[in-house]
């Protein structure tokens, strides 16, 4: 069997200005980077605005396990299917963050006859947008300190900088650091830590802006930290928000790319699915929608916290609403989340699908709740058997659920047509009200209780004293009118990874809550979360190369 | 008067498509980064070995002042000029470091009418050359430390890791640092610190690798510490040779832009002229004489560093020879090397202005000695009278010296054009016999007095007990066959910053010897060299912004 490399490297890639051409675009609407790749006007939508809006279907899945989901592959394979029968589809997804590249085989480009391409472009630097964010936040990090060694006018306690540096790399021992060492010329010695790049508010704040305004004013209010008498510093009290953005214009172009099929598809922009909001930005999503009549975007995770996000945050913050979502699973992560041990996947055991289903249930529920239209996509495995996959179909079709088998992984979007049929379908049902799961007037405690109970299926949340204090001082700064943005376990519809399946009983512990004021939202914490991932004992890394005239080698 | 990026802002630009058409260069030669960038092949060289080498100018100067010398300006309006009188001329410039952009005013654009665009993206993130070489800088650095967690199995002693991280940034908290804090799960502590990106060992390696398999060589043989029984440790060692070179293949290609007047200019690689030898790359270089008739390029600093470095060092590694040299003054840094203060510099003064070109006599002297034919030009100033011009010009009469006024920064490459006549002169003089200042077998503490004595004047060096112990340990690795790259103060020819003009008297103090043994060079130090830049006062950051529609601002 070919893998991903090898199969993306045999494509047949259109000339970007093909792609471009083919959406509509006029020369002044697009810069070729490369000549399969292109930025995007951010101006798009702005000139665009007297045309109607695309459908916007979001892709999301169960709750991930290892045996794998391919919600990127399905996110791909539809939209590809969606060009076959004729209907004119655009993708939009994140940009992969070059550390887990380095680190541990796999990326965020689809796989198998469901990739976008240039694959390794993306994978690796892509038109450097992550490049861009790691500079911006690391310029106003380098401030800070600044301003703190030059004699510290606004008062900044060196404890009480929240600020990070970033690094788009899995490094553990920047986890921790202590910085300004060696005396009066290397700066004030104090406790810090690097987070990755994707990690980074204002990759947050990229994915959330409506344009270079917005941008501007939401890097503005970033919370660097808090002066000796606790009161919030802003990056526009340091006066900074102007350089930041102009490091960042260009990051704010959506970048143009084609699948496999030449598919046309908007990759921008990749924020963490736990402290942040984890998905595509809202630029390449709204740009998307301008230029194609289908737009097929996914959300991180499963629907408890990516799809919730995307719905309670993102729909929020640029003012629109999907038309359908799609439930991605397989029958191998539904085995495993009815208890069966990664190696025994391959065996057939209906039992054990159906208690995994419970899993599939609860999101179902979730996305009714949001008052969405929805089609399950059953992601098939060569190893999966007949019962296996009638077994899921015939649970569906007793509850009324729309559900398809697509086998986009091995043939690309042939292997989806019955998915975009049936997701058309409900793009044009009337069966639709969709609300999201809080008000922004509620208050934190009762937000978190809401998504809890209501996305999760807990009993009770439990706050922290420490998190108790947080929630005061936050409603006194009037950050309460803020969305919430769970960082919880992908793994779990509860706060415990090893929970599978579909828990009960339990309670959400909530920890800690940090303000995200520039992104606009609280990070509500149930646990710990890694911001800075380290590398495996063996890297992927290690099995990487290039060829003497220039192509890549061992990337995955 | 209207400021640099005004004037740039004005310029009217060609599509890169036909620059590169200009060139001879076909479909697949290049690739566009936007309209008005590209990106070469890094095959032209090998592609075009039949076609004769174009003449390559070497643009110096005068040990460089706070009133400046605009040598990059001069090296920008000769290739104008060249190109206005009918000559195929081709810039190879370095590419400026996003830190110093942020902290302090200037950037190695040229300037005023003798600039290469667009300058916003050249200052800023370019191509992301430089972003390439951070990401494969550090991805080093999270292995060798992942490493060490993992087990350890080559037995590194944390203690002895010469390997930094480094940050496109002017970050002083990040010169002395202390990771791995935080307990077993945050990696083993030890004592580090961030460098500046142009700082890395792979800048210098890009700089001097003629192919990707060459890079691929050079990275190889980066020694990143030693053992705990001090045996040194390479990326060989460490397995990952191969994802720095993916990491570096897109940045290994020189990178295409126009000048004001739309003359081609090449702008590819920028390593620090102290501790690396501060000349853009070789494959720049190589490019740039394959597809002009006349090549202008420059070296770092004035002529005792920066040319010293590109005729023993990068000359050796690419095997070829300038064909002239320009070495570039201005009446205003002459009489500062002759002991006028800054404030006073509008004032004429003669008598100044003589003892201050003892320095540039020294100058002349070491290019002389290395037997290459030069011109002097003068960058001329507004303030500077016509008896301070004419000072020079005698002086250089009375020595049979060629010397041209430039007036490039206000009119361009018509204030090029006696410069540009007498340069072609030159590169058709038969009175050349370019010799090196040393010979790769001489020991090292040979190899360093040569330099000391015959470039810099002094009468003697004096070698530390740690430099001592450092040559014989490197003598027993058999590192002693390197060329020496001298990191000592740009301002004075001594290595005592205050000693301007022509100090004589003066020993030169070894401090310590650092090997590049990747590179391919060692770094002899006479000094404490700051790696790692800081930030001023009132940092450039402050008065940079964009408008609504993109436009870049307060970017100088």
């Amino acid at each position: 069997m070919l893998t991903d490399i090898e199969i993306a490297q045999q494509a047949k890639l259109k000339p970007i200005r093909e792609i471009a051409e083919g959406l509509g675009l006029s020369e002044n609407d697009w810069e070729p980077y490369g000549h399969t790749k292109a930025k995007l006007s951010d101006q798009l939508v702005e000139k665009l605005a007297h045309k109607p809006n695309g459908k916007i279907i979001l892709v999301t899945s169960i709750n991930p396990t290892p045996a794998g989901e391919g919600k990127s592959t399905v996110t791909v394979g539809l939209g590809q299917a969606l060009n076959n029968i004729g209907k004119k589809a655009v993708i939009a997804l994140r940009e992969p963050s070059l550390g887990p590249v380095m680190g541990i085989k796999g990326g965020a480009a689809g796989g198998g006859y469901s990739q976008v391409l240039p694959m390794e472009d993306i994978n690796l630097h892509f038109t450097g947008d992550l490049h861009a964010i790691t500079s911006a936040n690391n310029a106003l990090a380098a401030m800070i300190d600044n301003h703190i060694h030059r004699g510290n006018e606004l008062n900044i306690d060196p404890r009480r900088i929240e600020w990070k540096r970033v690094m788009d790399m899995n490094d553990r021992a920047l986890r921790q650091i202590v910085v300004g060492l060696g005396g009066p010329l290397r700066g004030v010695p104090r406790e810090d830590g690097f987070n990755i790049t994707v990690a980074s508010e204002i990759m947050a704040i990229l994915c959330l802006a409506k344009d270079l305004k917005d941008l501007k004013a939401r890097i503005s209010n970033i919370v660097i930290g808090y002066t000796y008498d606790e009161k919030p510093v802003t990056v526009k009290d340091l006066k900074v928000e102007g350089a930041l953005v102009l490091l960042l214009k260009d990051a704010m172009k959506p970048n143009l790319v084609q699948t496999m099929e030449n598919t046309p598809a908007i990759i921008h922009g990749g924020p963490f699915a736990n402290i942040a909001h984890g998905c595509n930005s809202l630029m390449a999503t709204k740009t998307a929608a301008k230029l194609g009549d289908y737009v097929v975007t996914e959300s991180g995770f499963g629907a408890d916290l990516g799809a919730e996000k995307f719905l309670d945050i993102k729909t929020r913050a640029g003012d629109f609403e999907p038309d359908a979502v799609v439930i991605v699973a397989t029958v191998r992560a539904l085995k495993m989340h009815g208890g069966v041990p990664k190696d025994n996947l391959t065996n057939e055991n209906i039992d054990a699908l159906k208690n995994g289903m419970k899993n599939l249930e609860k999101h179902v529920e979730t996305i009714e709740s949001f008052g969405l239209p929805f089609v399950i996509a059953i992601n098939k495995f060569p190893t999966d058997t007949e019962a296996e996959t009638e077994t899921i179909k015939s649970w569906c079709e007793s509850r009324n659920i729309n559900v398809a088998l697509t086998e986009v992984w091995a043939n690309g979007g042939e292997g989806g047509i019955e998915l975009a049929e049936k997701v058309i379908q409900q793009t044009e049902s009337k069966e639709r009200n969709f609300n999201r799961m809080y008000d922004l007037h509620d208050s934190i405690d009762v937000k978190i209780r809401k998504i809890a109970q209501k996305v999760y299926g807990a009993d009770d949340i439990d706050i922290s004293a420490k998190a108790r204090k947080q929630i005061s001082f936050y409603e006194q700064q009037g950050w309460d009118q803020f969305p919430i943005c769970m960082a919880k376990t992908q793994y779990s519809l509860s706060d415990d990874p090893s929970l599978l399946g579909r828990p009960n009983g339990f309670t959400i512990s909530i920890r800690e809550i940090r303000p995200s004021v520039g992104a606009g939202f609280l990070v509500v914490l149930t646990g710990d979360v890694m911001t800075m991932p380290g590398l495996p004992k063996k890297p992927a890394a290690l099995n990487m190369d290039v060829t003497e005239d220039g192509k890549a080698v061992g990337l995955f």
